[in-house]
């Protein structure tokens, strides 16, 4: 089953690992083959220890099942999802990279309209390489993107930007619907390439899907937590949307910057609804408390790390949350679990300052 | 000159008025005919008005020149740009339609990527006849166009939506820019259609270009005013953005919605860069104080219509752009000056309150 090796795309750095949460289908692997190779792959595999991930050859990866996990963190393993893709984000505390790109194995290679097959680490690559603009909104989309630039009337001082923090990519064919659209929009498929990136502006929240993400592990990786999912938990599929909403607070406090839009993925098939509608319900009347609380949120100055943001986000979550439901306290307490797992396991970044290389607005005289 | 009546696009709403800066070119009407010709043109001379504009037969329009202006409004003229194609805000208070789209005569009708004739003005009123989303990101861009929904994690108390007062087109060719990035790059060209519209979420400010705009005159109109540039005045180029500026503190007050993207036009030509460096250099330094100022302001909640918002703002601008420069004194002087013209032509709009559709955030329990 091995490619010849011309088939294979030059790696475009060696600072990036691919953290996978399962593989259920070999040929997830052979089709992304010509562009994950060159890198290291991280499996986490969400379901029975028992059972074999075949990674077919060629690869440089590591797997981890549940043994794995208990075993390198201990009592804090308590904070990794057991039986939910949310577990992929044990890989994100063991990589040793600077960048980390999580893909599910239900997404393929697309293809962009000419018909090319999009490169999709190559994208993220390069967003998360270039700046992202929070502070004002630049109407021709990314001005760092070949052959577009800052529109007139942008602010000279804020031409800059600011460091990104995170790339999210989106889907063709199946989007990601929640349970109720999956149930009345069945047919409905993502047909639309938009040839564009994006900055989410400071202060907006949005909905982060972990299927197709890039991210810098140095600077945010400490808030991509995918929460208690899964078995013994009373939700499912907020994994993502939890760390959004956490990584988002924390990137405007950081003056760190979040893209949207290109590279897109091709999503092959839809989860099943009424299982999700089961997995969902509670998030979907948690959310409308969450949301308005980390709309809210205010970080205090003295937070210059994503640890410590983390840990500040946490005693807020206990403090406002809780109330909503005793999950919250629990999830609070893992949210600190996972920063002295973090710290743990990557001692050189404990502590490390994130600056701020542009402020949030232009000073005065 | 009359083109058969069959190559003309029936009428999408009797409710929208196409105001012109001025027609230096003939072809331009001809070229839009097919589009322009069931709606009713204002056209307003920014120039000598001894020169007449000859408007091509089949048009229904409206003509207004300097002497016009000046007999019309009195002494209130004094709030309308001269030798600017900022007099063109002088068509939205004479209007009495309900929607506005607004129109260089240097664009043109740009092509999609299958080859077909884009109808700028049906895209314009669908972007405004649906409604925005400026609380939450939706990662799909536009969740009421056909084929995209809310995705996953989208609060559901939010999907109503907010009424959308602004419509806001882009270019193809060449891109709005200003003189320096113009003398810096001055064969670059936007050839990247972006198959988008996007709401600009709330709080966030962006760079309202006048060449290719629609909006709500009912809801927004009272802000729609364009400035002091031209003939007398220390700057030019900064209409459309002042107005944008303005518009957009006012629409995230009044909960109204801003949308971004589709349609584009072909922008022909590009102005002068050395012109336009003359025109423009006051404001770009202004602008890096004026951008904090507007991004700052918080009206009070008293500020239940556009008019009232409006002179409420030119109370702080007077207050604290005064001290950039005294021609924001003269300028807030005008503002009010605009809406006393506003409220003596549009007598029924005067104290209208604009109902909130949705409030800021998901109520709580």
């Amino acid at each position: 089953m091995s490619v010849p090796a011309t088939t294979v795309v030059p790696p475009l750095t060696d600072e990036l690992d691919i953290v996978i949460p399962t593989i259920r289908n070999l040929d997830f692997l052979e089709q992304w083959r010509p562009f994950f190779q060159p890198y290291h792959l991280i499996i986490v595999q969400d379901g029975d220890p028992t059972k074999t991930i075949k990674v077919p050859e060629g690869f440089d990866y590591e797997l981890y099942n549940r043994n794995d996990i208990n075993r390198i963190l201990g009592p804090k393993a308590s904070c990794i999802s057991f039986k939910d893709s949310a577990c992929r984000c044990f890989g994100f505390l063991v990589s040793k990279k600077k960048y980390i790109f999580t893909i599910d194995d239900d997404c393929f290679v697309a293809k962009d309209p000419s018909g090319q097959e999009i490169n999709a680490l190559a994208q993220h690559i390069q967003n998360l390489l270039t700046p992202s603009t929070p502070f004002f909104f630049n109407t021709l989309y990314d001005p760092y993107r070949e052959g577009a630039d800052f529109v007139r009337g942008y602010p000279f001082s804020l031409r800059e930007g600011v460091t990104t923090a995170i790339s999210h990519g989106l889907w063709l064919n199946i989007p990601d619907y929640d349970a109720p659209t999956q149930l009345v929009k069945p047919l409905e498929r993502n047909s639309r390439y938009v040839d564009a990136v994006l900055t989410i502006p400071k202060g907006t929240l949005f909905p982060m899907c972990g299927m197709n993400l890039g991210f810098h592990r140095e600077l945010i990786g400490p808030a991509m937590y995918f929460g208690l999912m899964g078995d013994g938990q009373p939700i499912g599929r907020y994994d993502d949307m939890w760390a959004g909403w956490c990584a988002k607070v924390i990137c405007d406090h950081l003056g760190l910057g979040v893209k949207t839009g290109l590279p897109y993925i091709w999503h092959s098939k839809a989860s099943n609804p009424f299982v999700n509608l089961k997995k969902e319900y509670k998030g979907i009347y948690w959310q409308e408390e969450i949301i308005p609380f980390f709309q809210s949120v205010a970080l205090p100055k003295e937070c210059t790390t994503p640890q410590k943001c983390y840990v500040e986000l946490s005693k807020l979550v206990k403090e406002k949350l809780a109330p909503v439901d005793p999950y919250f306290e629990k999830l609070a307490g893992e949210m600190v679990t996972w920063i002295d797992a973090w710290n743990e396991l990557n001692p050189s970044s404990n502590g490390a300052e994130v600056v701020k290389k542009v402020e949030v607005a232009p000073k005065k005289k």
